[in-house]
């Protein structure tokens, strides 16, 4: 017995083809078959309109993107076998970049097992199904990773909003293998962090800004004055004094995470000074003070949640990057960030250069990058592009 | 006496109060002044329309781009004095970066000074000037470095077939300042390359993919087969000997690259095997044989130089990605550039997906830089973004 059949619309076949894994709800064929007779996370043979197989996916009907594909090939089986099988192909990446270090290990659609994100931190695992077909097979993941990595706790992170777009519950994060301990400890190019995976924000950790924390060191000069905001538990902050910074305030208005950061820079012996508060109001403060910083990271929480606030979202940006520039130092680097996948990579860089024009300010963009390769990018889907942290040097104007 | 003055059109102060140095010659008020009026070189200010200052720019009658922006002040000149004072603004940030070793150490716009190129290999020098403006003020721009850098010599590397479009000579290599003694050495992250200051393709040296190079150990294994391609010196491909690789062949069409390879092989105690030949043809060839390699570096030369030659570059890049993806490793790396500013980002990625697709392959996109830090781009400036380098692992199709 194969799997029942999705048809598509006629050329509702091409994206597929292009190497995209998602299927709208609105390129179904509904005279041929409908969306609802499936249940959630259902596999299906999917067909183009002619007849000819594109693959397997996986379906939800109470969703706009009603299917997923896992496979080119027909009739495969998204069980305990296959989810190991994509476990050590993600690993076999990781591997190369960190050993057994801690990483994301599964970063959904690039790694070929869309919907889930699994972390890694030392032998803990915090796993995340964000649709319907990996929730219905979310024991089988915890399955695949007890027996493939022997684990001491996993942790499930099914408290992300995004799974109300899969009409599925925002959990509370539980432990749902083995026992944790409070927190876990991991390293990050010779620094030690504190987390903890059940009650940190998003996953635990933002792994993303890894490759771009370790280039912060280069442009931190001895004695410097460094600004982190939105800080969480340090990652940024804490390498810029350990690269030599005199003075570092990390800003963040979650009482947790500056509680974190003082836990992290003692675990590093080093000494940050840190602000409970909200960044806008900081700034605009730091200014009145006339305080200046030679560095300054602006790595925000996306500001842009859904494509209608994009308008106000891109205004927040501005505000945000120009109030950072008005206590930057008259030479100065500032790190500015968005994870927001609304806010193209362009955007952000004219944003900066706006914020610069408007203070008479010279930019120079030293470098941009995006989230780390254990983060993967699928080509075929821009959407699972999301971070883009750019580099400028900010100078008076010529 | 002030400069005389240049008055633009209706609303075409526009791009400039945006932040951009580049005056189309269309963009001049022609009834007001004209730009065959003036002298290739030399300076004036600009006045918006209604009348309102906009800073001090050179003009060139012979170019497309009639003027550009050297400062937001008018009377601004650009003599040594200031030519130093941009010297020692540049100088600031790659002492940052690389202390007083082997960068490029001036480039045009982003650096206040465009259309200079300046690389600095120890204490020789190789200068670039690629507008008219750069170009009537060769000397100024010799003595600043004399006087900052007490350099060994200076070449002049006017060479470069873009001086066409601001009706300058393309020059001979030559010697301005100094004694050149043969080849230079420098210095990238622990290996020691030696190159020709007057001989060498473009400057002399690829600067802007040294920190998109380091980050080539992550991704090869020890034990691995490396190939290679355009590998001019070695840089990319000694990298990868030094990171542990069993075999890499380094393939280049110059005789001249290939001694060069095998000498900064021997520099630096490594082994590699070199090929002189044409890539694609040497591509067929190992495809024929059956080759296979865990790692392909795939950085060639613009294959799109000029506007219209945008159609058959695109797909000359597609080739050149499909052939190498022929005899890439079930699981491996490829490393994709393009250095060519027509070929945009976006476009690169959609390539390699498209050959990978091709060949029922499925990509994932791990990391993609640009030029270097000591190539700032200027952010109201696209023009001056022009490198993409992307790191693909590509896997059978899932």
């Amino acid at each position: 017995m194969g799997h029942a059949e999705l048809r598509l619309k006629k050329n509702e076949d091409r994206r597929l083809r292009a190497g995209h894994a998602w299927i709208f709800s609105n390129e179904i064929d509904s005279e041929a078959c409908r969306l609802t007779d499936f249940e959630p996370g259902q596999l299906v043979n999917v067909l183009a309109q002619g007849g000819k197989p594109m693959g397997t996916a996986y379906v939800n009907p109470h969703s706009l993107i009603g299917g997923r594909m896992i496979s080119r090939q027909t009739d495969v089986e998204l069980d305990k076998s296959l989810i190991k099988h994509r476990l050590n192909i993600a690993h076999g990446l990781r591997k190369k970049l960190y050993g057994e270090g801690a990483c994301r290990l599964v970063f959904g659609e690039a790694d070929g097992l869309p919907g889930l994100v699994v972390e890694r931190f030392g032998d803990v695992y915090a796993v995340q199904a964000s649709t319907a077909g990996m929730d219905v097979r979310r024991d089988e993941v915890y399955q695949a990773i007890e027996e493939l990595y022997q684990p001491s706790a996993i942790v499930s992170r099914n408290d992300n909003p995004v799974r109300k777009l899969e009409n599925l519950p925002v959990e509370s994060p539980e432990t749902v293998f083995g026992a944790l301990d409070g927190l876990v400890e991991i390293e990050e190019a010779g620094l030690r962090f504190s987390l903890d995976p059940l009650g940190g924000q998003k996953t635990g950790w933002f792994f993303d800004q890894r490759p771009l924390r370790e280039r912060l060191p280069a442009y931190v000069d001895k004695g410097a004055r460094v600004l982190d905001l939105y800080s969480y538990l340090g990652a940024w902050g804490l390498r810029a004094a350990h690269a030599g910074a005199d003075e570092v305030l990390c800003v963040d208005s979650s009482e947790a995470a500056i509680a974190g950061i003082q836990r992290n820079a003692e675990l590093n012996g080093l000494s940050v000074n840190t602000l409970e508060g909200d960044v806008m109001a900081v700034l605009k403060e730091l200014r009145q003070n006339g305080e200046k910083f030679d560095v300054i990271v602006c790595d925000p929480p996306a500001l842009i949640k859904r494509r209608k606030d994009i308008k106000q979202g891109k205004k927040a940006y501005r505000q945000l990057n120009q109030a950072a520039l008005q206590v930057l130092a008259k030479d100065g680097i500032l790190v500015s960030a968005s994870c927001s996948a609304h806010m193209p990579r362009d955007e952000l860089i004219r944003t900066v250069q706006a914020s610069a024009r408007h203070v008479d300010r010279a930019a120079q963009l030293l470098e941009i990058g995006g989230q780390g390769p254990d983060h993967p990018i699928h080509p075929a889907i821009p959407e699972t592009a999301y971070l883009k942290t750019a580099f400028f040097r900010v100078l008076p104007s010529w």
